[in-house]
């Protein structure tokens, strides 16, 4: 089986393989306080141009997302997103087991606007019974989003000026940051710094064994967040094995250069399937990719090739994802795209 | 400065690294569903000799003892903990924030008794007004404790028959459970599954990188658990990582035998100590020493040696904890030994 | 100005008032330990025919469902409701606050259907990545709806079905119960409990000064229900004051009589509405009635009547909605239809 | 039976059941915003001599504590309390399932001191790994406490004194707080607001139906309380009936009056209990007498008599509480006193 399903199929790029081998028997404090830590810390700032900014590690996106917004929102608050946010519908109702609703809003290939946004901002800070429903306390993104498209810097400034005016927080899941960089050079941590209050660089899906790197802009987000990523089971005990892959992921180019190949592996994909005449289910310009197949081709592609199925559609056709990666083997997609073509 | 200060200042045992090394770009499926946790499923359940027994992965302690609890307990219900324990004092309201109160008694060297947890039940459940007070729902100990000490295999029968005649759950906690084995060789993993609804077999402070086997064997844990190891961050996406570690600990003698070397030479630190006079804080036939010390003794060690201060005592005295674990070098416990006898 | 803005701007029936007069100084025990407790519990049972049933006094309709709902789930476990239900959106988030996801669907007039409801159970308990999601628990219903709208008793028969079919609770939110029975005389306490695991009767809106009777039909939910009781707050103290009042509600056919006062004068509004040519927003047989008005009518109206502004709609309209109650004197109606009319 | 087990055996003084039956019909908007509300807020800003004070009203204890702590806290934050404190024994885990450890320290007779508190939070906030336990947010007391003690002006002040100093909030549960004024005239309303960041005002036990007077004092607490009131299910649809019991109880000295009454009761019982040669178990000025009286004793007053068994102690003994209200007929408590003397 040629594993197509999703950018976490391998372990982690060989330069963090032989870090993680090299430090192995080294002693260091645990939880995060060790030199490795700090010194991941620092490079995160400096390619945020953010000195005032707060680096914390975890080890999964979910954890990353409730233990974020566990620390940001007071009780009666809600999260807005994407009704296709991650938030919304795979995470197994984590942000409500926080005590938080999550308040949908309908998205458009998985993003939503700063027009939605202030609208529903509006919309709740204008109404008198407004104490009768959830309040909006912080909007998240997904950047990319869980449909491969991304959010440009115009966007992403519309959307944050929003938010401050009402003074919600914007926070940003970055599971995927890496490809949305990748694909659209305007993307990058210095913007990511001024938009939002605090994002995450996502490490598992981007050359990590595992890992997201939390960057905390907003001052009331810093405050004893420590406690809460204790508390929600998100302090690694030998918090160094994250500080190692994200200072061997980000000291030079690393992320971004291991991140394009996935792209570039996936735009063959898609080109592909258009020459095959498949439909975009969603227009994706980073490493995962969306089509609508008919079910027939589609069995003679399962033999061989692993796939995720999105969504049943009438007229005997599925839309299904293809996910390329940093591990991903350029021979892997050239077979599939020859069979692609073969069909 | 040589660390004697916690059981997890290095990575992982060579075999481990090895494993995770070579099988670093293999395609497997995600969140636990490979066939390296399925081996590792099967090897434990051989172990605890229980073809019945789930077992789940998890990366750290605090992470699955927070998913059990969430998982065993309706929301009037409490957890019985020696008041030293783990869940009450170290991980900082992560049960409460489940929305469970911790219930403590008063310990004895981190260890409670049958009958003390008897009574408690007793009381609880004799109380005509018990409706306005937390209802005790599970009972955790840890297995070795916080203090080094072991539970006996007749202490543990005794308290299992309790917990069984209340209806309540037995989950023990096994984060350093390797050194306990190690210790006494009638704690077997077959007498954890044994005794216990629930325990998990600790890997982070036993050769692995990071990583905990929650071991479920009443059938009311096991349904739906991985819906709650998801929605409390807990459900890794690349969970071969798990799974090779577990087989790597496992499949052979290893885990206990990586343990006995912590043991044997914590009992030389023991020794050394009691030559020199010092009181035992607590008394542990484990990896993890409880000395009282004189505070210019201290003041010396600490110029070389990091250890954890326990508790500041009268008349200029420490209580401290030394650990070694499986990766402590020979060497450097002499050298520690040889300084000890010449403060 | 004359209210008509919601059913709970007066007191309780005179009925009420003299038993709570005359019982004021008798000694009883508290917490709806005593006697009229019990002699309500004893009327609810008979009327529902169900000797089996456990009957609790809640305080208020928002406390009942966050109670029942407490009580009923897994953490990991949601509630299916219309997205126009009271949990959904009038309870600043209580439900989320006990840690569970409200799933909504998209009602037709406050309903959903069993198509949709089985639909969605089957959509969930058929996917292979369903542990990633939120399990659905419990399914919601208001009756009547928020919307004023009764569900047929072959529609709570379908309903129950397909909960059943699941393993999923029926729960039924009941604050204007009495109302729904004074318009369709096929809704009966006896129809209630066959299809419900759970529902309230409610009192506030019906009569008491305030109270809601919780009705636990399925076993799994009567157990420890007065723990939860206790610590979602809503144990009374002296828990006697709701077992009179629902004494004096139920003990004879009060209950319905009152709620067939507001019932009839709800439809002479409706009347002069449709005689004015305002569109119905929602087609309602009960105490409840919503209208589209010009707001230039309303300007006129508004100058002497409360009325609940539902929604702002294009061509300078607004959804309004008027309510009567047990309460609503006759001449107050009156005086409202005259003034529709002459407009 | 006559009834002396607590203080919540009867309805409400005639002064509030004759206002409820006045107003009985009349029409006001709901949830709290209505005049009756605001001119019992006024009063009480008055007897604050607090303008800036914000009031809520809730219908009970358990709720009023559960609210305000889940308003004020973040999650990492708990509840440092008297063991002996009703929040931590006798509200069924009502905090934790807020999310927020109670932090017990040892009580004597109900009440702890500034120098207890002021050790806690200098042991916590001094710690350099606190962030692996629940940071101290808010200090519960209870004035009057469970044991029937009063804190001076001057404890209070003390104490409030080492909150201020470390930033934590200082919040006291007043549930009988009448008794305590009525018994010591230092404690004052204008007293507790000048110490504390929030303190109820308790109608159940002293002359209400039902109801408390939250008062807020601290903007931190103000802000979005209402959100959270209706969130917990505080919100009374009805509120009038709570602002109207809080005028009568507080627009003249009546409070005050009715409480004169409980306590002169109970030190008639006090010396009748001193005179017998009991032992007092806790030493009350207040409406509650605790006596050490031998079980055979008790055997004989149990025949008549309702109190509450406290604790059962050695040498066939057993510790009662005895509670008078505004309600105790004198009558009663001479058949007592005289029974007593007899025995």
């Amino acid at each position: 089986m040629l594993r197509f399903e999703c950018d976490y199929s391998e372990g982690c790029i060989k330069k963090i393989q032989d870090a993680l081998c090299r430090t192995n028997l080294d002693q260091t404090p645990g939880y995060g306080m060790d030199e490795h830590c700090e010194r991941a810390r620092a490079i995160i700032r400096g390619l945020c141009k953010r000195d005032d900014a707060e680096v914390q590690f975890l080890v999964g996106g979910t954890q990353a997302n409730m233990t974020l917004i566990a620390a940001a929102l007071r009780p009666h608050q809600g999260v807005v997103s994407a009704d296709t946010g991650h938030v919304n519908v795979h995470e197994s109702g984590a942000i409500e087991a926080t005590g938080h609703k999550v308040l949908p809003l309908p998205a458009k290939d998985g993003k939503i606007t700063a027009a939605q946004i202030g609208q529903a901002l509006h919309s709740h800070f204008s109404d008198t019974h407004a104490e009768h429903t959830v309040q909006p306390g912080l909007v998240y993104l997904s950047q990319p989003t869980e449909n491969g498209t991304v959010y440009s810097a115009e966007e992403l400034r519309a959307i944050s000026k929003v938010c401050r005016e009402y003074g919600v927080y914007l926070y940003i899941d970055g599971a995927r940051l890496g490809y949305a960089m990748a694909a659209c050079p305007e993307i990058t941590f210095g913007l990511m710094a001024e938009v939002a209050d605090a994002f995450y660089i996502g490490g598992t899906k981007v050359g990590a064994l595992f890992g997201e790197a939390m960057v905390l802009l907003h001052p009331a987000l810093k405050k004893d967040f420590r406690y809460i990523l204790k508390q929600r089971g998100g302090m690694l005990a030998k918090g160094r094995l994250l500080g190692i892959q994200f200072e061997c992921l980000l000291e030079d180019d690393t992320y971004l250069s291991i991140a394009r190949h996935a792209v570039s592996l996936a735009q063959r994909i898609r080109q592909a399937g258009l020459d095959k005449g498949w439909r975009l289910y969603t227009d994706s310009p980073t490493n995962q990719q969306f089509f609508v197949v008919p079910n027939a081709q589609l069995a003679v592609l399962s033999r061989k090739y692993s796939y995720d199925v999105w969504e049943k559609l009438p007229g005997e056709q599925t839309a299904i994802r293809f996910c390329t990666s940093w591990a991903t083997p350029l021979g892997q997609v050239d077979e599939l795209v020859g069979d692609i073509r073969s069909l």
